[in-house]
């Protein structure tokens, strides 16, 4: 059906191909983009153009940077003795919100997850041993508290207590600000096992 | 909260600038850019350079068109003693779904809305007026039916019809496929009025 030439139909494609958006929404989009002065649809694809060819992973964690490393491993102030394990770079962003934590991090980008395949060495995990030295004194392991995040963890826990670091994993339980009621019988167990005394 | 380096901060904002997008999903868009390969992402930039740079209004019913007429337009096969007036050039995508409409088209690019300032010199009515010559024999009206749309269709009529061509407005009735009890009194009274002979 080509209604519209050529170069619409493309950009409606285009914007179908991003995750979340249908044909609808695309079309929208194109509509919204067509109405904009030329000026600002240059901005728009030369940000996108800018991003993905400047950005790369720091060479020490795995964060995003548009340098050799990123802007927390460059951070003098940050204590290099505690590394946070996560899975993805975003998850770094989640973290650094809530301002309380000053050690630095490694992400894994990904996961073990025997179901799709991917095993301890398509995960950064060479990476991270390699930064195991005297003066790292915790690793935080943050993954997800999903199947995969808990097999990751339990792996880096069980390869990286020999090597006499201190592993720790983030509490399991019910969410501030949540429900008894709409907890699930798993992390119920979770957060009563993980009790503390006050 | 500069967590990110300003390349993929710039694109987030710019994801987020576009309708119904909001920061999350801004980041989750941006996020999926940057795994993208290079060679997509050059083609997505530009295909917005493109759709921007080259499409334009068709000089005679001000449709999406990248030449000087539209498709439909410059079709030797569409009738163009019949043009049915629309809104929005996406109103034209709507109707050649159905695939029984034959005419030509006529894009209002807005309607009349005095609640908005909108008056009838800031919608292209002055090319409608102009394009009504002896061939033209009926001019179908199919504004949205809301109270710019209907207002919009007064006028149309009453400023055509001195000039002697028959001004039609698209029924208004119970959906096909809807439910009488969901149907609102406006539209029910509609639809008992536009009532047709079995």
């Amino acid at each position: 059906m080509d209604f519209y030439p050529i170069a619409i139909e493309k950009l409606i494609e285009e914007f179908a191909k991003l995750p979340g958006i249908g044909h609808k929404t695309a079309q929208r989009l194109t509509l919204h983009v067509l109405n904009l002065p030329r000026e600002e649809v240059k901005e728009f694809a030369e940000a996108l153009m800018k991003a993905r060819g400047t950005i790369r992973y720091c060479s020490v964690c795995g964060n995003f940077t548009d340098s050799e490393t990123c802007a927390i491993c460059s951070n003098p102030n940050r204590d290099e003795s505690t590394i946070c394990v996560i899975e993805q770079p975003k998850d770094i962003m989640s973290i650094e919100k809530i301002r309380e934590y000053n050690g630095v991090y490694h992400v894994l980008h990904g996961a073990i997850s025997p179901m799709s395949g991917k095993g301890p060495d398509d995960i950064h995990l060479k990476e991270l041993i390699r930064r195991i030295n005297g003066s790292v004194k915790e690793i935080i392991v943050a993954t997800n508290p999903n199947v995969e995040g808990e097999a990751t963890a339990m792996y880096i826990s069980k390869i990286l207590k020999p090597l006499g670091v201190k592993v720790t994993r983030i509490a399991h339980g019910i969410p501030v600000g949540g429900d008894l009621e709409y907890a699930d019988e798993v992390t119920l167990s979770k957060a009563l096992e993980g009790r503390v005394e006050l």
